[in-house]
């Protein structure tokens, strides 16, 4: 048996604080990382303390058309107001690959209400934008960055994955279980509204119970309960 | 300190599955539970079935608006499709209490897919078709009716607790905790579609990991925390 080499992640806003957590979880994962950025004075300053956090040269970073080009998955963790941009900016580099989009429609300042987009999901709506040839799954709204970039800590949050090619879903519930995630496939890609909303409340909670990262798990599955069966 | 007596609890659509199930939780936790419903053959069937898991004459039932008449608690557990109809005919009762409702605007025959009403929550939208005279929160959507019915089983799911009046989702919060389950304040109505969606996404999980009833918790949270501070 062969074993598959791991593929290249770039995470576009990777220097934000849901998008570095991720890298960083990643790269501490054996992934090959690139952090896409507009911004290279801070691409290269976020890009250098999460080495030094990880002790060790793990992750590069690049402009966002560069990064993505370079991967073989593009996440996407960019501001909602900037989804849409910056995926233009990328669209050259990505048909037949896989985009994880982690956009979350807050309309600041009101980020603890739910305020979702015509239509219901924003990542629904990245899907059709972009078409058919670029598959879109939604992956990640939900865990909190305060959590990720605490290497000690377990990341207590369940991620609804949602898209409409299932495949593609499968290789990001396995990137999500590679940094210790439970993943669940949660439907097609109008699903993630669920996970849109849901970040929402769960910083309505955040703020009220004064807490600083509430998360979900999904109850009466067993872990690693047919994960991969399709 | 007198002892504050026990609300009276009216579960319109109370011979269905979910208004069944929590009318048979309220009753075991000593509330006066009327179950209204249309169909006075149906009422009377499903009222003798849950007196007698009980063991004892806990459940009365009546017609829709004279259950609501003589209840302090509307709780509002009928199909999406049925949901407006319900409250307009108990309208008259309404004014001064809480109604909670459970509705989710599930469009059949495609329940595993979200399919949110424009405006986005299907319970902010009862809000504001009822008016402000009446307090609407939403909550229990989530909650899997077969788990409400085994009474042996515990119910591993926490309530999203949404709407406009803090002291009435107090008020429901505590309804929650009377039965064994964990509630949370979740913001104003609109938050509802959070709760809403995610409806669908555990019937996809159900159908896709073969399971009874999936439900969520909020972690990162102590489960008695703050819970009735405002």
């Amino acid at each position: 048996m062969v074993q598959q080499e791991k593929p290249t992640i770039a995470v576009l806003g990777g220097t934000g604080n849901e998008g570095s957590g991720l890298a960083l979880r990643w790269a501490q994962a054996g992934y090959r990382v690139i952090i896409g950025s507009r911004n290279a004075d801070k691409a290269a300053r976020v890009c250098a303390e999460l080495n030094d956090v990880l002790g060790r040269t793990a992750l590069t970073w690049q402009d966002n058309l560069t990064a993505a080009k370079a991967a073989d998955i593009i996440v996407l963790t960019v501001p909602y107001a900037a989804a849409r941009a910056t995926a233009d900016e990328v669209r050259s580099s990505l048909d037949g690959k896989i985009l994880i989009d982690a956009t979350v429609p807050l309309v600041p300042p009101k980020v603890a209400r739910v305020q979702l987009p015509e239509g219901g999901s924003a990542v629904a709506q990245m899907q059709a934008h972009l078409g058919a040839d670029v598959r879109v799954v939604a992956a990640f709204q939900n865990v909190s960055a305060h959590h990720l970039r605490d290497l000690a800590h377990e990341v207590e949050c369940d991620v609804l994955v949602c898209g409409d090619d299932i495949d593609a879903r499968d290789t990001v519930i396995g990137l999500a279980r590679a940094i210790g995630l439970r993943a669940y496939h949660a439907g097609p890609i109008c699903n993630a509204a669920a996970a849109e909303a849901l970040t929402s409340v769960l910083i309505a909670i955040n703020s009220r119970y004064k807490i600083p990262g509430a998360g979900i798990r999904i109850t009466g599955i067993e872990a690693d309960c047919h994960a991969h069966e399709q």
